[in-house]
């Protein structure tokens, strides 16, 4: 059984990631962060799913990524609401935050190396948020190459680290299918920008509007608690 | 005037690339971190320094490195003493910290897209810690490369993002010398792996004797308050 890194934010896609981690033999170490989203709802889910999904460990990290500010999921910037999807994304999203896949994906490093572990999970998808530079697979190749060059393992000759992203070009309804057959209860993740305290979803923001229309394509019953 | 980010821990080598930044015309924008050092002389200095060399902002995030553990500089493992440092280096050191320089420059890289710097500014040196893998010019190149495709950089087809590395190849007395005649007073800086609460430092880590070495070799007066 090898040691693998799952990157681990409560919502549907990285919960779906850390089941297929464990379906594929990996002991799983799940890691979230505490970067000064609005409500705490998503940690608790979190750490709920390390433990309905049997990660070994589960670390949570505090960073203040409202210290440099510049999104909507950090500031006081409205998120988005009742957008049409259908149109392809022109800009970046207001609630892209500066560079944090490359800070979660570091810190994942840092935990990898710490644990010796060669494999690290991250549930970036290509396809839903193709407005965010840090979700394409150049990146994280990129990402890959970096980090070797970065650790132990590229000065002791070891193998390289493998970055796994399994939901890349899946659809969201081929995700939920995907963590459907593994058995992943769905209605203990939260995927809403704007979630409340108690962790109810507000039905209308871009990751609502998504994870909404996932679950009419795969044909599936949606547990998601709305407010 | 551009704006850059410089790391700046208070040590020697990040105020001198500072002062570098500084004496090139950009607007310097410093951040350091507080990741569970020993003690917290070296984020004072970072302090003093931000203000003598002219920064217009000086940022300091908590990160838990500890959290991880894996290092001498962040766990209870002892620092090494009086080492013969004319030997080469056959082992990464324990005072190595997985992923450091990988998340240090994830965080400057946040920071440089929400203040619209291009420039990044890191003071390693290939040379007299050869030990230490994200100390070499082929991880700044590979992070230079990640960076630019894990921001709106990449995405909107603006200009990449530069990563400075003024020092890389200087010795600790050519280092020294080029801070010197920019005027820095090194008095103010704390390179010691154990320094106290005062900071005064402890003379016989790797890290004073390179400096102590590189004030010897550079013919100028060491004015490091040793305990």
């Amino acid at each position: 059984m090898s040691n693998a890194i799952i990157l681990l934010s409560g919502g549907l896609d990285s919960a779906t990631c850390l089941a297929i981690a464990k379906s594929q033999g990996f002991t799983c170490h799940a890691l979230s962060f505490q970067y000064g989203q609005r409500h705490a709802a998503e940690l608790d889910a979190a750490d709920r799913l390390a433990k309905l999904l049997g990660a070994v460990e589960h670390k949570t990290i505090e960073i203040d990524l409202r210290a440099f500010g510049g999104s909507a999921l950090t500031d006081d910037i409205a998120v988005p609401k009742d957008r049409d999807l259908s149109q392809p994304e022109s800009n970046i999203p207001v609630t892209y935050v500066p560079a944090r896949n490359t800070i979660f994906l570091s810190f994942a490093l840092a935990y990898a190396e710490v644990r010796q572990a060669r494999d690290i999970f991250i549930g970036v998808n290509a396809l839903d948020y193709s407005g965010y530079p840090d979700c394409r697979p150049e990146f994280i190749e990129a990402f890959a190459r970096m980090a070797t060059l970065a650790t132990k393992a590229g000065v002791e000759g070891e193998a390289p680290y493998r970055f796994h992203t399994p939901l890349i070009s899946m659809t969201k309804a081929e995700i939920i299918q995907t963590g459907h057959a593994l058995g992943l209860d769905y209605g203990q993740t939260i995927s809403c920008y704007d979630a409340d305290e108690s962790g109810a979803a507000c039905g209308t923001c871009d990751s609502c509007l998504l994870r909404r229309k996932g679950f009419q394509e795969a044909g599936l019953p949606d547990p998601t608690r709305y407010r």
